[in-house]
């Protein structure tokens, strides 16, 4: 074999890797997403009749999370890939934790969700229809996350940033009207808590997502956008849309 | 040159990088740690004098994490670092992402007390003590985290993370009074709700401090232990302690 032929050969194969390990990624990912929307249906629907799937479902993250690192790290000490190839890899060890934090805020979710269900005195519909428009908007900003990422998109990375706005500005709306109920029926506080929780663990849902956005920049386009604000990364990424 | 004396040449600047790179991890924990204390001592002391140097502070924090994450990207670019140095950068890298993320919580901690203390009416002094004594007790956490990285000590992590049960009771606990509160202070709900948002801070870099102590374990046994609860971890490290 010729040497261009085996480094072709050699690449070949790393890519094939790196496809693989992004598909592992993506598929914990999903995993997660289902995790998130089950935890937001339970106010609508009620608790999920598969419990235990559910739970499953959380150990099985936490299995992929920790080979994704290893394979992660396999893959760094058996190559030395260049700049592009290790910054995927950065963010594919970087996106994996906060996947992982993610299930572990559905999980909470899913918990206060279903421990507001199970009060006699029922939360006031307008509370859990804001909750459950923040816990869509969450959703959304997931899937859109994901797909970012499986497509490498800077564009829809700041889309999805972007819906952290509204985000922000609603979940501030929930967090006031709560305090309103915790004041206007102290009765009720274990209620409003539950709720406040629920909300905060969406919020922090969106926060995680937006790390992963922000990844997504820093593979597809070289630059670190951490701690920069919205209107700098539009201005850098976005001057035509 | 002989090619061992050139080999030897490359890494002991290796581990010179290295070390000066896990060195500025240190430091950047060390600015974290006085973010935390500033927090925590709010409450005793009211307001530091020079809130624009702790500001000052958090902005630094940030230009360091990128900073670091970039350093730690050119060194795995440049060397071919073996198993135990991968497990290092990898650690530093997660490291680096928890330590922000404590910063974060530490100024929100600050907020919250600083609200806190311009209330009309102010938290019973027992609420306050409580609060107190779990930030005191999550500043020892930190101090022993950053001593267990700096020493790659698994047996002292070990201990940090044994001290997560006694914060986790006691935030518990200050949750379970706080609702008792709020049900018989409706009318200083937000004073409520402003004192569990600062104990929620001070929980979650706590558990920020045990994901740092699990780098630890992992960088000086290979071992990930994430998801891994502390009796296993024991039985594995500490036979004979």
């Amino acid at each position: 074999m010729k040497e261009t032929e085996l480094s072709g050969h050699i690449s070949s194969q790393f890519d094939h890797e790196l496809d693989s390990l992004r598909g592992r990624l993506l598929k914990m990912g999903g995993l997660v997403e289902q995790q998130l929307s089950a935890a937001v249906s339970i106010l609508s629907e009620g608790p999920p009749q598969d419990a235990d799937h559910l739970r499953g479902k959380e150990k099985q993250v936490n299995r992929m999370e920790v080979s994704i690192d290893e394979a992660a790290l396999r893959l760094l000490v058996r190559r030395q890939p260049a700049a592009g190839d290790l910054r995927m890899l950065i963010a594919i060890l970087k996106t994996n934790t906060d996947l992982e934090r993610i299930g572990d805020e559905a999980e909470r979710a899913a918990a206060m969700a279903t421990s507001l269900l199970r009060k006699e005195h029922r939360l006031p519909g307008y509370h859990v229809e804001n909750i459950r428009a923040i816990g869509a908007h969450v959703c959304n900003m997931m899937a859109g996350g994901l797909d970012a990422f499986a497509r490498g998109d800077t564009r829809q990375a700041l889309e999805v940033i972007r819906m952290e706005d509204k985000l922000n500005q609603d979940y501030a709306a929930l967090l006031k009207q709560l305090l309103t109920y915790l004041m206007e029926e102290p009765r009720h506080a274990q209620t409003g808590m539950d709720s406040i929780w629920l909300g905060r663990s969406l919020e922090r849902i969106g926060d995680h997502t937006c790390n992963i956005c922000e990844y997504v920049i820093y593979v597809d386009t070289g630059r670190d956008v951490r701690h920069t604000d919205l209107k700098t990364m539009e201005r850098h990424f976005n001057r035509d849309g």
